[in-house]
């Protein structure tokens, strides 16, 4: 049997609020067996980017990447947010290395074509280099990814967090028994967007094509569970989005 | 008789400068055997901190690293300068992995202890996890090192990076025959600042506290050849100071 591999996706304001970093770092520091930290950090880019006078353009919620925004991100994603949580978890005892797609070429990725938007420096993954990944597991080092990958012709590529969570877990699948866990804002996929408490238990791919032809999923929710269902297609064995909190007292939405 | 590992430790006007950081890449990987580069990217954490309104100071010649400046040089160092050597040395065919201190636990420091001047979140090196870098080594990786190291209880900490090269060097020699190369903006240790041409061929002891008592040796150049000696002292078989050019034609100080 394979052994058990945890991958947490934490994104949003977690990212942002120190001590919600720290609490969500202390529970993943607990968590027993193989895992694996994707991360996201879009508001804290878009604060460096105001600063240095720099306009945030979004398109469909993904940010368009020209070079100087590029930069910026780069400095936020693969610097500060990077290091600062491989150094909390260092701190907990976790042996955790901070990586970007380039690093090791863990991630190759297509620049993504110029259709009605150009994206600008945004990739699609291409290739997950499991065999590195599972490696540095197995040595006992704890992979951070950041949300950058590489063209493998000298550019650096912004990429989808929830994207590179789905993508490596699915490379894994074959090696490692693994639970995908995405933590946001919301208690899970909510029924009413209001209500806390409306978190919808499971969800299969008929009720999820149910709910989004009645619109009760929507918006963001979509491409987050189109990748969440793509992995569990790729054989990812757990899948489950929750809140932060959701890493110590479970819950959330899982995803059959 | 041990493998050959050439350390290029990397700073100063070759990193801001695109086309010389691109020439020294190209010349970085065509370097036989095992390999590691080491950079710095002072001015350029200068340049953004002027941006951000973050004022710069500097004590003999080092940076005092408050709170927002150990933030910045994180973005610079760990993000901006790392990330850019790796994705371009990834188009060359170098299969680079960028690392802080942190990561993996490589290298540990103590935060400098206040006497006349609190250099702030500045760290000396204690240890150098030589095996983790060894192990890297041969698993066909090079590493590239940010001039950022940590404490273990949470906090990074800026060191400089001709120590961290010189330490990195002295650990891995037990294990390889090191090459350490500082490539600067001079030709090699000078007799003469002001002409190129005085390069210092071959420096020793004896020579070096000679040229250091009548002044020919001062400044900047007395921290980083007291490193090249303590790295000689501690077993690495040859260590020249040269220009970036220096790394292809040869040429430089040889340090006996």
């Amino acid at each position: 049997m394979n052994s058990q591999l945890t991958i947490v996706k934490v994104g949003g304001k977690i990212i942002e609020e120190p001590d919600s970093l720290n609490t969500l770092l202390k529970d993943f520091s607990r968590i027993a067996g193989y895992k694996m930290l994707i991360h996201g950090g879009g508001r804290m880019a878009t604060e460096l980017a105001e600063k240095l006078g720099v306009e945030s353009k979004m398109a469909d919620g993904r940010r368009i990447t020209d070079e100087k925004t590029l930069k910026i991100v780069t400095m936020v994603y693969a610097g500060l947010v990077n290091k600062e949580i491989v150094v909390q978890l260092q701190a907990s005892g976790v042996d955790a290395v901070g990586l970007t797609g380039a690093d090791m070429n863990l991630i190759a990725s297509l620049k993504r074509p110029v259709k009605e938007i150009d994206y600008g420096f945004v990739g699609d993954i291409k290739t997950v280099n499991s065999r590195v990944l599972s490696d540095l597991l197995s040595q006992g080092f704890v992979p951070v990814l950041a949300p950058l990958t590489h063209d493998g012709n000298g550019n650096l590529l912004n990429t989808n967090a929830d994207s590179i969570a789905a993508e490596t877990a699915a490379a894994l699948a074959y090696d490692f028994n693994v639970r995908l866990i995405y933590c946001f804002e919301k208690n899970g996929v909510l029924r009413n967007e209001n209500d806390e408490k409306s978190v919808i238990p499971t969800l299969d791919r008929e009720l999820y094509q149910q709910y989004k032809s009645e619109g009760v999923i929507k918006d963001g929710m979509i491409p987050k569970l189109d990748n969440a269902f793509r992995a569990r297609a790729a054989g990812v064995q757990e899948i489950v989005i929750t809140s932060a909190a959701g890493l110590n007292i479970g819950g959330g939405t899982y995803i059959r």
